[in-house]
């Protein structure tokens, strides 16, 4: 951690500064420059708050230098994670297709899509149970009966199932739920996440609508502080100022991701663009440069789907999407 | 609800989709264009989920004309909501002054706080006791404890207290909580807010980070549509490109919302710029454009305070913005 | 056009508003909907300046349904726009492999590096002279002289050239350049554009740092609308809050664009993100959703480049990405 | 400038990067810490281009501490800067207020607005003769026909003359133009800067719609760099993702520039918001927060005004604002 002082700062309040700095157990450098005497913070700086250190009078800016996050970070944990699935795994060799409709509508519906989507190469089912939706007016899903669904099309197809949490207190109705996913709205509901790390369920938590890597790795961190390391990150498109595509995806995280941590990292196209004919370019574009899966919408009746219609594709698109990706990851993965 | 349709759509893709919408029991204005033919919704359009005709293949755009939110619109609703708390109010004539701790750190602490900003114009007393921190190694409040202290200093002053929530099971120690605030991690947590549409407490509803307003009026929506309409909206700025201040505080905000609602819009200055020197100037800009009142963080000690320190002001500096703010009351409301 | 009144609108006053758009010459199809009055505009609302009509006071909303962009737009131009270039071409079946230095350094670097990426599969070389720096006091570039290196190493390669302009008085010099670069930054120097559209060099247009596509393609109208139809679109990252890459790159934007124009679409992944080792993942990425070629920064001396070493390859690097960016194709153009 | 290297930097590494700084003049402070070594750069780092440095294998980040801005900064230049325009003055005691409408359409238009504004408070005039406009196909300006007439408008009142260029070629045009004015999309246009440095002109400096404070007071030191220290800053809006304003009007860039520079801003929060009826609450707004003036838009016939009539106020509309802002003004200044 790096303090720079005032160029006002005098003698006795660099003493001074520097006394307490040591008092809490670090050592500290002091560069005197030109216009600016700089403070090195030197050991676990984690016992510092940057912001309190800010706000001393003579303090200008603190700038840290190691990351705040420590279990999710690849300089303490090399090699790459694997979640394991029911017997399937994310963040291996398999590359994960997960799959589904956005709403869990009927019974006949979901268990239609999961067999066809089975079929064409998902390795996971998705679908929502509970829905968030920025309205109070609109469909909320069918909550615990769609879960049941779920695992009616679990038993049916042998797909491990994902689907999203709203709500700690529901957490007995995702006993049979193989992935527990976080939405982006969620992303920094940090009750949430310090329940889920007490189970051992793999959490796919999505990135939120304007957070940064480093809070979306804050939030992984709250998730495996709680001793669950089975995190999964999901890109979904961040909000910008466009307006032609719903979200901005950013497939830059990434590879950016793949350096700062261990955790598999997915994405999502469909909620990132909003718009079912750019899911397949945008396929191609993840898996090229080095996702570890996919999340798709797929609905039997996109036109008829209770929410998010536009975004689905057929389960036909979707095979088409999933054997050009095969197909990328050779040239991809070489 | 207009819907612009495809150049490619037949003349029996137009009669269908017209007889669909007529079968939820909308009726249509049908305008053939040079170019395309724009159908008009008429009717209840909170039936129709504009996503869902989106989707459909002939149609290139869907817009909603009439507002998503209804409880808080102040097209139904003409007059300004003034929302009681104790023997104050917010929203009427009234200017709220909300000041305090950022955290609640100890019973001397807090009630020489409490005193001060009383004796200086403050309304209310806030004080963090559950705290959202981007990290988990971050102090996360003195909770139960914290809002034990809070009822003891509003006994000692008289001052209502306000305080945030993260958790609805936590809503039982709530119960001497004059009002409960949402915060910006939380605006789309809409379990929390459904709960709090239950109580009748005043809620204090913070935006999100990267929210727009019609988000934040849905949120606010979330809360009346369970029968709670004592909702505060309070501006704390946004998420932008701009790194000198820690958010961006949007105060034509506060000028839109007085249209596009009834609920009275406050302003807090001190998690907007993160910097205490900026506050009095945007406190100023506040009160000038029209807010019903500020919410700022005071601590006796702010270099020593837990979190957020350099953002707080101490009771002095908080006596002048308040008097400074009188004083540009008399003009802006004039 | 859709022009929403608003529900205090008397019927004179719709009638007032009426009168005044048939005196342009267009016709006007009434939708009077339960609470509002909705006009629809028929004919070339071109014509009318929408700003204008939604400031009439009885107007509360003005929805333009068709695109602003003409010559630019797919829809009166089905078939994708060939540039051709020398002996090559963009937006064809070449993809287009641009690449070369951030600045002109001297002679000797530059022609080594020219015969290096041709060798390596480059189609074109690139190279700044007039160099956009937000500092007044960082290196300029070597304008004039570095286009003659430039011109230099087209003689030597046959590589044809791209350079950035960034005044109109200097046209004269870049008679001999093939293809001239708009930068970001000017992006919306309509001035330039105005006279780049005198010319009928092919234009290399990159978008904006915070501007949306609709912006885009309106500043590629500037040059159209000047007869000069041979522009190619560059998508070389947005602005946004993140901050460990530079820009945001939005490669959905490859396929919007490719559905809104038939410009082609290249994408520079180099001062997208900023750093040399997110340019293969995203050239990859690039190739895979759909672009028409890339621009990539190739130095032969990373470390000692005058400017955005950061993010530059080396040749043996580039000929890496530009290997596997032809086996992507492969797939991606199947 | 502080380097902070990578935890796999070797003693030679370390070493040879330490020659080099030492090499190019400046002096190094080493901090070795338990995980991370850290270099501090001591000395003229404006020699230094930190790209480069950053771009080195073992560098890991590069913070500059000391702000790129010279001319610009307050440290360097602790009083306010007053820009003397005829008679009057920005910065100083006068608070400025710029007036007039969006475009100059015709001699009695703007002698009428002049002569109001005049009466009503404004101490200059503003009038667009050369308009930006997204699209090639809106209405241009008058062009030198509008400098005439504001020149003509300027005899008549007595009030100095502020007009945007967007040519460096269009400066003979401007002689007797008071302030000239650069706005948003040309705030790098470098080019065009380094042509305002070489006259004495005071310049209106409009901020960049998605630039930050930095990259503004940076254009600033482009004018100020070739010797012409007349610049005016004005805050107009920055792009975000709300959509009920056309732009979030940053106020607390008014209280960090007092700050980070000498030279004077004003606010347009006409352009700002693009709403006239926000104009005045974000006009109070902006008086109350310290700036040193405000420029807004005034037509004697909004509805019909040729360009941006929704944000225009009438002259009475003005006169009210003016007002008002001086009484809070008593405040704010006290």
């Amino acid at each position: 951690m790096i303090a720079v002082l005032k160029n006002t700062a005098t003698d006795s309040q660099i003493q001074s500064i520097v006394d307490w700095i040591r008092s809490v157990g670090l050592d500290v450098h002091i560069s005197r420059g030109e216009y600016q005497t700089v403070l090195g913070l030197i050991g676990d700086t984690a016992k510092i708050d940057g912001d309190l250190l800010a706000g001393l009078e003579v303090v200008e800016s603190v700038t840290r230098i190691s990351e705040p996050f420590k279990s999710a970070n690849r300089k303490f944990h090399p090699d790459d994670t694997i979640v394991h699935v029911g017997d399937t795994s994310v963040g291996g060799d398999i590359f994960t297709f997960i799959a589904g409709p956005c709403s869990v509508e009927s019974e006949e519906q979901l268990i239609g899509i999961a067999r066809e989507v089975k079929r064409l190469g998902a390795t996971m089912l998705r679908g929502g149970a509970f829905k968030p939706r920025t309205s109070p007016y609109d469909f909320q899903g069918l909550k615990a009966e769609g879960i049941d669904l779920l695992v009616e099309a679990k038993k049916e197809t042998g797909l491990p199932i994902v689907t999203e949490i709203m709500n700690a207190n529901h957490l007995p109705l995702f006993e049979d739920v193989d992935v527990i996913q976080v939405g982006a709205r969620n992303m920094q509901n940090f009750e949430l996440l310090k329940e889920l790390g007490k189970t051992r369920k793999p959490i796919l938590l999505k990135r939120g609508l304007a957070n940064t890597m480093k809070e979306w790795l804050m939030s992984a961190e709250y998730i495996m502080a709680g001793g669950n390391e089975n995190v999964i990150l999901c890109e979904r498109g961040i909000r910008t100022f466009e307006t032609y595509t719903r979200n901005t995806l950013d497939l830059s995280a990434v590879s950016v991701l793949k350096e700062l941590t261990h955790l598999p990292v997915i994405v999502d196209p469909s909620h990132a663009t909003g718009v079912a004919r750019y899911v397949k370019p945008m396929a191609y574009a993840a898996a090229a440069c080095g996702a570890a899966g996919l999340m798709i919408e797929v609905h039997n009746d996109p036109k008829h789907a209770l929410c998010d219609g536009p975004q689905s594709l057929t389960p036909e698109q979707f095979g088409e999407v999933a054997q050009g990706v095969a197909r990328i990851l050779e040239v991809a993965r070489a």
